[in-house]
C-alpha cells in the first residue's frame, strides 16, 4: 500500500507492506552515486540477511542511546570520511529513536542530504511521518533537532515479527492515541477488536489508520504552530514518566493519556468512562503502577521544560473535549500537581 | 535603508544604516517573552557600551574558532539552562563566523527558534544574507549546517569604524566578487573608485550593492541547486588556500578569483586583463604570495571535499564567461593541478 503526503511541495511516499524493503529501496538507490545505510545495531543483528547487498553500513547504538550529540557527530564524521556528497542518499533503518537521530544526521550533514527512513518498530510509524528529527540533551528528550522531510518511508511489516511484547505494547500506545484523536467510533472499534489481547497479525489495519491520522495532522501544520500540537496528547506527563521510570515511549504515552482524560473529566463533567478504560489497558498488558508511584513534584519539574509551554509556572496540556476533539489548555503547575495527586486514587 | 527578501514566504527585512542597532532591535524584541544575545567576545569588548541594556548575553569565542561542535553544544546547553522556549528570540552579534555558528545554534535548538543577525564586519554582509548556517569539521569548513532564515538582519555601519585593515580587505574580497558577478560596469566602477586605496567611508554604496546581488541569487535559488552556486566564485580554491595558509576568508576568495579568471582565460582566449587586475589588487593591499607558494597537490586534496563536486576525480569549478556571466564547469583534478602550477608564473 502507498500513501502520499500532501504538502505544497517536496512530497514523499510512504510504502506499507510485507517484504517490500529491497525492491522499494532499489527504486530510489539506483538514482544516487553513493548510498549510506545507518542501521540500529540490534536490528542489524536480528535481520542481517536482509542487508547483505548493502555497501556502506554504519551500525549505531540501539534505540534511544543513539540520540546523543557524540554519536551524531561520530556518524557525520564517518560519512565525511567516506566522502559523502550533497547528492548522495542516506537510508536509516531502525525504530523511532534511530529514525530521529539518523534523520537529524541527514539534515545537518553538508546542510542536508536526501534520506529514506525504514521503520522497524510499531512505534516508528509515528515518528517516521512528519519530518521531525531530534537528539536528546541532559535537560530532556528531543530538545535539539530540525524539521526535515524524508524522500520516502518504507514500512516493511516483516520487521514486526521479531518485536518483543514490550515493543508491541509501546507501539500500540500511539495507535490508541491516534484512535482517540480520530473520534469515538475509532477508539471504540479499536478497544472492541483488541479486548481479548493484542494479536500482532491483526494490527496492520490500525497501523495504516495511525499513519493516515498522523499524515493529516502534519500536512496541515508541519511546524506545530497549531493543530499538530494535538499529536502530543499524552506526551506532556508521558515524557516526564518516561524519563523518570525509564519506560518505553508508547507505554509512557498511554499513562499520559490517562492523565489527560482525568483532567478532561474534571473540566467537563466526567465525560469519559475512565474506569473501563483503565481495566482494558491493564488487561491487554500495560503496567499502570508508575501513575500511582510517581513523585508529582518531580513530574512537574520535568514538564516545566516541555516545548509546548508558553508561560512560566504554567504547563501547556492537551486534553480531550470528547474523542476526536483535542484542546490545548494552560494549567498552573500548582493546580496540575493537585490533580495528579488526586488521580492516584483511581489507578 | 531597508531591503526585503522576495521568497514565496517567510520573508524578512535587512536594515542598513549607521546607529540603528538598538532602535531596530527593540521593534522585534518587544514581541518576545525572552531574548538571548549570542555575541562574539571580541566584539563585546570593543562595543560593550552598545550592549548595556541586554539581559542575557552569551559571549562566544572570536571568529571562526567559535564554529566547533563543542562550542555549539555549550551555547545550546546554556540556552536550555536558561529555559529557552520555542517562542523566544536569539540575537546573534558578530562577524560572518559568529553568524554562521549562532544561526546554526538557533536552527537546531528546540527544532528552531527565531533569530536576528547583527553583522559586525564587512564580510558578514555576505554570510548574513541567504539563510546558510554552518560549523566546521576537521574534514573542512562549513560541512555541518542547515538552511534556516533569520527574522531580520540589522546592519549597523557603526561597527565598521573599529575594523582592522585586514578585516576591511577580507570583507572587500566579497564586494569584488559581487561586482564581478553583477557585470563589467560594476567591476570597472569599483576598481576605478578604489584604485587609490580602500577608504572605508566610501564603501557603503558597494556594501549595499553586494547585498542586492546576494539577495537576487538566494531568492531565486535558496538551496543552491543551480544559480546560487555562482556565489561560490573564488571559493573552491579560496577555501583550500584559507585552510592551508590560515588566511582571512575574503582574502582567500580574492586569490581564488584570480584562479578562476586564469582558467577562464585558458578556455576563452584571454578575455580578462589579469595583469592589470593583479597589479590593482596588490596596490590596494592584498598579499598574493600564497598563490605562488601553494602546494598544488595539497590544494587539490582540499578541493576534492568541496560540496559542489558531483563526480570523483573532478572538481566543480566556477569560472566567468565574461563579467556577469558565471559558469560551473567540471575539471579533472590532473588538468586543474597543471593549470594552477602554470598560473604561478604570472603572480
Amino acid at each position: 500500500m502507498e500513501f502520499h503526503t500532501t504538502y505544497s511541495d517536496n512530497n514523499y511516499t510512504i510504502y506499507v507492506d510485507n517484504g517490500i524493503l529491497n525492491e522499494t529501496l532499489q527504486k530510489y538507490t539506483s538514482q544516487y552515486n553513493q548510498v549510506f545505510y545507518i542501521i540500529d545495531s540490534h536490528v542489524y543483528d536480528l535481520h542481517e540477511e536482509k542487508f547483505t547487498n548493502f555497501d556502506t553500513v554504519i551500525k549505531v547504538p540501539r534505540g534511544e542511546s543513539f540520540k546523543t550529540i557524540e554519536n551524531t557527530i561520530a556518524v557525520i564524521d564517518e560519512l565525511l570520511d567516506q566522502n559523502i556528497k550533497r547528492n548522495d542518499l542516506v537510508v536509516v533503518i531502525g525504530g523511532g529513536a534511530t529514525g530521529d537521530g539518523g534523520a537529524f544526521v541527514s539534515s545537518i550533514t553538508l546542510r542536508g542530504v536526501d534520506y529514506i527512513h525504514v521503520p522497524t518498530t510499531l512505534l516508528a510509524h509515528d515518528s517516521a511521518i512528519g519530518g521531525k528529527t531530534a537528539i536528546n540533551r541532559p535537560h530532556g528528550k528531543n530538545l535539539v533537532g530540525t524539521f526535515y522531510r524524508p524522500n520516502a518511508v518504507i514500512y516493511d511489516l516483516d520487521f514486526f515479527e521479531t518485536l518483543p511484547e514490550e515493543e508491541v505494547l509501546s507501539g500500540f500506545g500511539e495507535v490508541i492515541k491516534h484512535a482517540m484523536l480520530a473520534g469515538k467510533e475509532s477508539i471504540n472499534r479499536l478497544v472492541d477488536e483488541t479486548k481479548d489481547g493484542l494479536d500482532i497479525t491483526r494490527l496492520n489495519e490500525f497501523i495504516l489508520y495511525g499513519i493516515k491520522t498522523k499524515m493529516y495532522y502534519v500536512s496541515v501544520d508541519e511546524k506545530e504552530d497549531n493543530l499538530r500540537k494535538f499529536l502530543n496528547l499524552g506526551h506532556t506527563l508521558g515524557h516526564a514518566l518516561e524519563y523518570s521510570f525509564k519506560l518505553k515511549h508508547g507505554h509512557a504515552v498511554v499513562l499520559g493519556i490517562i492523565g489527560s482524560l482525568y483532567i478532561s473529566n474534571k473540566m467537563y463533567n466526567d465525560i469519559f468512562d475512565l474506569e473501563s478504560l483503565i481495566s482494558y489497558l491493564k488487561k491487554i498488558g500495560y503496567d499502570l503502577s508508575p501513575l500511582k508511584e510517581m513523585n508529582t513534584t518531580e513530574m512537574i519539574h520535568y514538564m516545566s521544560s516541555d516545548k509546548k509551554n508558553m508561560r512560566k509556572s504554567f504547563i501547556g496540556y492537551i486534553i480531550l473535549r470528547e474523542y476526536g476533539h483535542p484542546e490545548l489548555i494552560e494549567i498552573s503547575t500548582s493546580d496540575l500537581e493537585a490533580l495528579l495527586n488526586e488521580m492516584k486514587a483511581i489507578i
